[in-house]
């Protein structure tokens, strides 16, 4: 290892600031702002030589690294300076490629990206609401891994985060449940610097913050000099001297610091310094080199390849010790930390399709609740909440435990907090180990929508329960009656949104969501029963394509499109209509995302060219028009719903099987 | 007034209980809990002689009443039994209609359904934010009208609130905003009963809620009991005494109390208690009445109609001296109160819609800060704010001042608290007075959503300007470039979604928004400049109708729609064509939604039937099916954006003039 000398020593957070201000002059746009301001506190956290992060920059996805969260994500350019200093592959063309198109330094830290990025931040508050997820998601496996002498899942999360990351809400629900949780090894920084976007914060933010985190049950270390690198590492090791709650560091700082005509003011927040402050930083912290030209003996300061391979190998060794004292512990936790499901999942899912093909009328959270109890006891990397709902959205299975109230346990009661069981949940899954899936009522998808859309543009495997799924919820109103929320959803790309109509289309439905590792699912269900329906093996095949004939003619002379509760009402009107001599197909549609990803044949086989549609769904009707065409119609709802009993309510918004009839007639000119 | 005796003081609350219990029961939902564990608090609130709230239950629009939310509003049978027993107009009927098909009882309380129902709640934590809003509206208005001698608006804003609502972000944003504003008249009843829908909150919530609103600035007043009537009324006069901070009161409850069996559970929360459970209760409350019958010397207890009268009549003749005093502003403060526009908005709005047609090129948030200071000034009403975003929404104006630094300021720079900004605003529409706009990026108005659906919901005019609408945002990536957003929020009912092209749209569509009295508006702005578009009289017209040819072509063999900044590549693709010898027309739609509510004849006039249709639009193609059809195709963004300079993104996404055209081509086989 190279010594480091003092001179280095005290360049090394200049290193950080020029690559940030050099990288956002050159894009003409960033945030210099934060990584300037934080450049001591990534010296703390990332300094080879006692630096609090335990990484190993060769290997970014050595399953017990520490994990660190950029929650002020705008920041990024620190995130990147610092992985570039400490060894990743990042290298410093990477750094003058900031915020180009397809480089590996976009304008906000993007997981899979960038090496040694854990999670893509930007939105303010999830990025610490991800870290709760992941100091949660060690702290599970580590009580479901670990054997005495055997700590083989032993790491720390660490979160940067500034002055937005602590107004939003978010931040108030994920940090109020990982106080209850005692997540002892999630460690913040809070950069502290009284700036944001609009100004001054004392105009709009007066918290005593520290005060607001005891009442939450963290320990508060406050008053720190963000820019005394000996003042934060001390803070850190006071941090991790508390293992029962969570810390938080309130750091003093200066945005922007280096600059010497805008350090402090919030003009350095967001914005390029411009060519001539930059020179003049250059002169006034002695800083001679070119734009992304660090001296050897600056990045020997941060160079930590060699102490991370060395800390990867003792890991590695400890592992083949737990290996060989357990086996199959060993090969479990392999397999969750890959993702892949167990070797027995094939043969469960088919009992499970079975078991569900037998389930009768019940409402399909109903059938959820089967399937999850089918399948959460041979998936243990499954893991159950909702957010203060359980007993409606039924995402309990018999004899879990809570995390709440037991080590090991599956299942959090999240309290009411839709939008942080969500981030918390993404951060499970990005931290590895876990499937997770969240139940709220499908109008509060609202509330954690933004957190739905994060895992999807990260890809990961979050399952999303969401029941009470049309005015079927009935008396508690229009407020709680999802109306848009179906079409909303659909929206979001790589978003898996599944409406079943009955028990097999639900079992269906949760295993393509638990075999997809490649994005989120959301599963729209009834709060009513619904009719089971009879399907021919080709039919039960069919349902992975996400629409199929449920009910053919021959001589159909119109299809009618549906979805979940509303396939049995398509399937009534097809009788009526039957009585009156106008043959139609019915079409059930549980995936129409899916569907419409289908090749043209498996497409036209289904809705045949010219044969006219019409579709009934009791939501908002947008989705369909691509489907049916400017011929074809759509029963949907136009307007909000109302407080009533569910009968009187499909009734009153005609979804009749004589109006879907009278429609179908309409189209048809029949 | 009728005298009230001891033993009718007792069975006050008993009243309550019963009425809550007998409603849920005979609607066979609903949640008993809250009412039955609140009705002494009620009482403390309502009763006529020492109750105080102060409020006419024959006017419930009586200007300077006091605002009361309740928002943990599945309580609303609390609320309605109080509204019948104090003499609003909601008869023992409406009473025993609770959660019936047009009711004036609906599972949530919903303003403009029931008199004396300020606003509609349900969503938790939202009516908490709406009541930040009403409270801020007051002291506003009392800012702008009251003078010395002539405390014209002068009232107080009560929440109830629960467990549920202090889990929830938004009480964090908006009551750690409240507590920075020192809004002293807002009294919060926390509803301390240990008790939420997964059983006991310790498992999930065990926030020291007390030291958490000390560290926000307010004023607490810990461990009241709340069954007991004086000391809820005690620490009601203590709030009220701080009149520089708000007050919050956590009253210890027993939820459900009353309930022999199943008080003190979550069973009583949200399910009817049972006939024989309420036959219990009825026995050992000594309430012999039939269900809905509540004898005189009960009501007497409640009945505010007397003092109700006087109050306002007091307030009139207060007005009326005012008046005497200060004609013009009380002319002024009377016009607001209605929410007409001033006299002079005709001539603004032509003289603003002239000066936008003459911007030039400019980025439509350009475009929209122009419109507000155009109108801003001369409408008084209108009060912006921003998410800590106000560079960038351009949401401020010249010479306006901060409601965060200066009294009856006009604008109000919110912190990074989207949601909370959007609650309070709905809670300054609702309270009267007051058009509020709203500033953040597209992308999060994710974080808003179910705020905004709210405002349709009630129909209340709050303005969102959501800017950097599209991957036009650049280098920030895809976490902020909004993709599915603008179909997302065309989703919700009663939202008027604009997407102008150009300074001219800008300002018709703010004009639009501040004129529909009815509903919340929704501008997507560019970030980037777009180019002035010139138009006839007759397309400046046409405008208003969502969507009019801007381009049209005699001899046109396609259509080609667009919006906002895909208005001008889609006349740059026309003329790309034109060289080719394929004409076509190009239709802007600046409001999607506005255009299909057109009359048919105008839709055929601007679409001819059988004309080939292209749609481009960077965003997600959804909305657009409806008027391409099968045959047609849109253009949209079908991933994720990208972090780049922007010119690069739309190339990248195929927005060019060369692939619209060649999009073209195919759709008519050219």
């Amino acid at each position: 290892m190279t010594l480091v000398s003092p001179a280095a020593l005290s360049q090394a957070a200049t290193a950080i600031r020029m690559l940030a201000a050099d990288a956002v002059q050159k894009a003409k746009s960033g945030h210099p702002g934060m990584p300037m301001g934080m450049a001591e506190i990534a010296l703390a956290l990332w300094r080879a030589e006692g630096g609090a992060v335990r990484h190993n920059p060769a290997n970014p996805a050595w399953p017990d690294r520490d994990r660190v969260v950029v929650s002020n994500g705008h920041g990024s350019m620190l995130l990147y300076a610092v992985l570039h200093l400490t060894g990743y592959a990042l290298t410093a063309e990477d750094l003058a490629s900031f915020r180009q198109l397809h480089s590996r330094t976009p304008g906000h830290p993007e997981v899979d990206v960038t090496p040694g990025v854990e999670t893509t931040t930007g939105p303010l508050g999830q990025g610490l609401a991800n870290a709760v997820g992941m100091a949660l998601a060690e702290r599970l496996l580590a009580e479901t891994f670990n054997r005495p002498g055997h700590a083989i899942i032993d790491h720390h999360t660490w979160v940067l985060l500034g002055d937005g990351c602590l107004m939003e809400g978010i931040s108030h629900e994920a940090c109020s449940l990982a106080g209850r949780l005692g997540l002892g090894k999630l460690i913040c920084l809070y950069d502290d610097n009284g700036i944001s976007i609009d100004g001054h914060v004392e105009g709009w933010f007066s918290d005593d913050t520290p005060a607001r985190f005891r009442a939450y049950g963290w320990q508060v270390i406050e008053d720190v000099d963000g820019h005394d690198v000996a003042a934060v590492a001390s803070a850190v090791a006071e941090a991790r001297a508390d293992t029962t709650h969570p810390t938080l560091i309130c750091c003093k700082t200066v945005i922007g610091k280096g600059s010497p005509g805008k350090a402090g003011t919030h003009d350095v927040h967001g914005a390029p310094l411009g060519d001539a402050e930059i020179a003049a930083m250059r002169a006034s912290l002695d800083w001679p080199h070119a734009p992304f030209v660090v001296p050897d003996e600056v990045r020997a300061v941060f160079d930590a390849r060699a102490r991370g391979a060395e800390a990867e190998a003792d890991w590695t060794n400890r592992l083949a010790a737990y290996r060989a004292a357990f086996p199959d512990l060993a090969a479990e936790l392999e397999r969750r930390l890959a993702g892949r499901l167990p070797d027995t999942f094939d043969a469960l899912a088919a009992e499970t399709l079975d078991a569900l093909d037998k389930a009768g009328d019940v409402a399909t959270r109903k059938a959820s609740q089967m399937v999850i109890g089918h399948l959460a006891p041979a998936v243990p990397e499954m893991v159950g909440g909702s957010a203060d709902l359980t007993g409606s959205n039924l995402t309990d299975w018999k004899g879990v435990t809570r995390i709440n109230d037991a080590p090991a346990g599956r299942y959090l009661s999240a309290g009411v907090r839709e939008f942080g069981l969500a981030a918390i949940f993404n951060g499970m899954a990005l931290h590895g180990g876990f499937i997770p899936f969240a139940g709220t009522f499908l109008v509060f998808s609202d509330y954690e929508r933004n957190a739905i859309r994060m895992a999807a543009l990260m890809k990961r495997r979050v399952i999303h329960v969401l029941t009470h799924d049309s005015i079927g919820l009935g008396e508690d109103g229009p407020t709680h009656q999802p109306v848009e929320h179906a079409a909303a959803l659909r929206l979001i790309h790589n978003l898996a949104v599944w409406r079943p109509c009955d028990g097999y289309e639900t079992a269906v439905a949760w295993i393509s969501a638990l075999r997809n590792a490649d994005g989120p699912a959301a599963l729209l269900l009834s709060r009513q029963n619904l009719p089971a329906q009879p399907r021919t093996p080709e039919q039960k095949a069919a349902v992975a394509q996400g629409g199929y004939v449920l009910s053919g003619r021959a001589n159909a002379r119109a299809v009618i499109l549906a979805s979940g509760s509303e396939v049995g009402l398509a399937l009534s009107a097809q009788a009526l209509l039957e009585k009156d001599g106008v043959a139609v197909s019915v079409v059930s549609v549980p995936n129409l995302g899916l569907f419409m990803a289908q090749d043209k044949a498996t497409r036209d086989a289904v809705l045949p060219a010219g044969l006219p549609r019409v579709a009934v769904e009791a939501g908002h009707p947008d989705p369909w028009w691509k489907l049916v065409g400017l011929d074809g119609a759509v029963i949907g709802m136009t307007t909000f719903g109302e407080s009533a009993p569910a009968p009187v309510l499909f009734k009153h918004f005609g979804f009749t099987p004589e109006a879907v009839a009278a429609k179908v007639k309409d189209v048809i000119g029949a």
